[in-house]
C-alpha cells in the first residue's frame, strides 16, 4: 500500500495472523491509519462510525463481520449466538443494502455447514469471495462505463473530458477500482483525457478527503469544489457527464446515495448532462419500487454538521452558534426519471424496471 | 448592540469620533469585534476580505468609502483625486451590483457640490441617507411578503411554516431586517409560527455563522442543514417556501445569488414549492438581458474552499489533500423560470420584465 501507484484496499485479512484489517477512512487525507477488526463491536463500530463506508465496502465488512464472530465466539458459536451476531451487524447502518446482503449470503453459507469447526473457514472463504466478486464487478463497471466517456472524448479532440462526482464512489468505498471511479481509471489507463470535478461532500467531506487521496494517488486530474458549485458548472459547459455511485438502487431506477446527489441530477438534467449511476447488482434492491418513498434514509449525529469534521467538539471547532441545532440527512433519493442511465458489471441499461430486469433476469 | 433583543446594525457612523464602524462578519458567531474604517484601502480591504457582505451592506459601505476618501484627502481632494478612489471602491466585488450604484450616487452627489469644504458633509449624509432607505425598503419587504408566509400559515394551522433560506440575506447583510429575513421577522411580530431551515453556505458558511447567529439573537426557530439537504428536505414536504436574497438581479429576472442558489431553485420547482427572491431596487441591474451569460461571477481564492472557514492555513486546518486544487465560483446565476416571485420594496411581482418594469416603470 505505500508504494505510489499500487493498488491498495480498504479492507484485508493479515494471513499471517488471520486478522481483518481496515484502513480507518476517519483519517484520510492527512494519515493512514490501519485498524483491526477483532470483535463484533468493532466491526459495528467501524460501519456505524465510518471507519468504512460505501456500499460495497460494508456489505465486504458485513460479511467478515460473521467471519469475526465465528472467531469469538469460537466453541459456542451455535445458531442462535451467529444468526443474533448477524442481526447486531445488520442493523449498523440503515441505507447501503450491501450491507444486509453480505451478511445474509455469508450467514447462510456458514449455517448451511453442519461441521461446525468447518464453519470459521467458510465464513472467511465467502467474505473473500464477495470482495474478489466485488472488484471483478467493479473492473466490469469500468470497462463498460469507459465506452461512454470514450464517446464524449471523441466530440471534444484535444479537450479534457470533465466528470463530475459526489462523494466518494471510489477505490476506497469498493475494493479495488471503485464503482463511480472505475470507469474514470479505465479511461485514465486508455489515456483519455480526463478531469474530475470533486464535490467535497459536506458533513463529512467524503469527497474532499477520500476521492481526491485517490485520484491524486492514482494521478487523475481534478479539481475540489463545494457541494454548491456543480449547477454553475454545468449552466457553463464545465461538466461533460456526472458519475455517482449508490447506496441502494431499487429495480425500478430510484438512486439513493448520499445527500445532495439529488440535486446535482436535477441540474444535470436542466442542462442535458448525462447523469449515470455506476453499481454492482449487490446494491440493488429487488423488493423497493419507490425509492422516494420506502428507501430507509439515516439520520445521522447533528453534530457531525456542526463540528468541523474529525475535529475535537470544541468551541473552536463549532461552525455555528452554541445555540443552533442541526440536522443530518445522510442519504437522498433520485428519482429514475433523473437518471440518464446504470453502469453495472453486466453493462449500460436505462434505469428503469424493463431495462434492469433484462440485464438481471434472475433476480426478480 | 449588546442588549439581547435590541436591533444592530452591521455599518455605522460614531458620531462623536466621525469614524465609521463595521461588525467585522468574519469573526461571527463566537465574537463580536468592530473594525474602524479609516482609509480606502480598509474600505477596500473590507469589502474584498467579507469584513461586510451582503448587496445592500456593500453598497451603503461603497457610499461611506467616498466620505472615507475625502476625510482622508482633505484639501487634495480634487475632482481627479475622488474619482480614482471611487474607481478603486467599486472594482473591489464584480458581482453586486449594489456596491456600484451606492459609490456612483454618492460620488454624483458630491461632484455636484461646487464648495470642496461642503463635499465631506454631503457624502456623510447621502451615505446616511442611503443606508436609511434601505432599513425603509427591507422593512417594506417585510411587510409584502409576510402576507406569503401567511397564506401558508393558514393552510396549516397549528404547524409551523418551514421556509428555507441560503446564504445570509439577513440584517447582517443589509442594515436592519434584512430582505430574505425580513418577512421571517415580520411572520415572527404577527406571531406566525415560523421554523427556518438554514443552508450552511459553503465555503464561507454565511449560513451558519450569520443567518444562525441572527435568527438566534431575534429569537426564530432554525436548524442548521448542509447544503446538500435542501432537495430531501423539499421531496418529503419539510419545506414549504424559499426565500432567498440576490447581489444582482436583472429586469429580466435572473437572479445571481451566493453558490448554490440555483440548484435550490431546481429542487423547489421541482417540488412545486414556491421559490421568492428578496431585493431592494438597488439590486437591480437595469442594463443586463440575460443573467447567465452576462452577469460577471466573482471567483474567489480557492484556499477558501480548501481550509476551515476562518482557521490558520496550517495542514491541520486543510480539508483535502496538500496536492489537490479547489475552485471558488462566488455566486451561481438562477434563470427567472424557476423563480416564483420577487419580493421589493413596491411589492411581490413575477420574475419577469413585464412585471419588474410595471413596479419600477420610472427605471427602464
Amino acid at each position: 500500500m505505500s508504494k505510489p501507484g499500487e493498488r491498495f484496499r480498504p479492507i484485508w485479512i493479515d494471513h499471517q495472523s488471520d486478522v481483518v484489517k481496515v484502513i480507518d477512512q476517519r483519517a484520510l487525507p492527512h494519515e493512514l491509519v490501519i485498524m483491526d477488526l477483532n470483535s463484533v463491536d468493532q466491526v459495528i463500530f467501524a460501519i456505524k462510525e465510518m471507519v468504512v463506508r460505501g456500499a460495497p465496502l460494508i456489505g465486504v465488512t458485513g460479511a467478515y463481520g460473521i467471519f469475526v464472530a465465528l472467531k469469538n465466539g469460537k466453541d459456542n458459536a451455535d445458531e442462535t449466538y451467529i444468526k443474533g451476531e448477524a442481526g447486531k451487524i445488520r442493523k449498523a447502518r440503515p441505507t447501503a443494502v450491501n450491507l444486509s446482503w453480505g451478511v445474509k449470503r455469508t450467514l447462510s453459507a456458514v449455517l448451511s455447514e453442519k461441521d461446525p469447526s468447518r464453519q470459521i473457514d467458510i465464513a472467511r472463504q465467502v467474505a473473500g469471495e464477495i470482495a474478489e466478486e466485488e472488484v471483478k464487478n467493479s473492473r466490469n463497471i469500468g470497462q463498460y462505463g469507459v465506452k461512454l466517456i470514450r464517446e464524449i472524448a471523441r466530440e471534444k479532440p484535444g479537450k479534457p473530458v470533465n466528470i463530475l462526482t459526489h462523494c466518494n464512489a471510489g477505490s476506497l468505498a469498493c475494493i479495488e477500482f471503485g464503482t463511480a471511479t472505475a470507469p474514470i481509471y479505465a479511461a485514465l489507463e486508455m489515456g483519455i483525457d480526463v478531469h474530475v470535478w470533486v464535490d467535497e461532500t459536506r458533513p463529512l467531506n467524503q469527497g474532499a478527503r477520500l476521492t481526491a487521496w485517490e485520484l491524486g494517488k492514482y494521478g487523475v486530474p481534478h479539481t475540489v469544489i463545494t457541494d454548491n458549485a456543480g449547477g454553475h458548472l454545468m449552466q457553463h459547459h464545465m461538466v461533460d457527464m456526472v458519475i455517482v455511485g449508490t447506496d441502494r438502487s431499487t429495480y425500478t431506477g430510484d438512486v439513493a446515495n448520499k445527500i445532495g446527489t439529488y440535486l446535482k441530477a436535477l441540474a444535470a438534467k436542466d442542462n442535458n448532462i448525462p447523469f449515470y449511476v455506476a453499481l454492482p447488482s449487490s446494491t440493488f434492491d429487488w423488493t423497493i419500487r419507490d425509492g422516494v418513498a420506502d428507501i430507509p434514509i439515516e439520520v445521522r449525529d447533528p453534530d457531525e454538521v456542526r463540528y468541523i469534521p474529525g475535529a475535537a467538539k470544541s468551541r473552536d471547532n463549532l461552525l455555528m452558534p452554541e445555540t443552533s441545532p442541526a440536522a443530518n440527512y445522510a442519504f437522498d433519493v433520485t428519482p429514475a426519471r433523473l437518471v440518464t442511465g446504470f453502469i453495472t458489471e453486466r453493462g449500460v441499461c436505462k434505469a428503469s424496471e424493463t431495462d434492469v430486469r433484462r440485464l438481471f433476469p434472475e433476480k426478480v
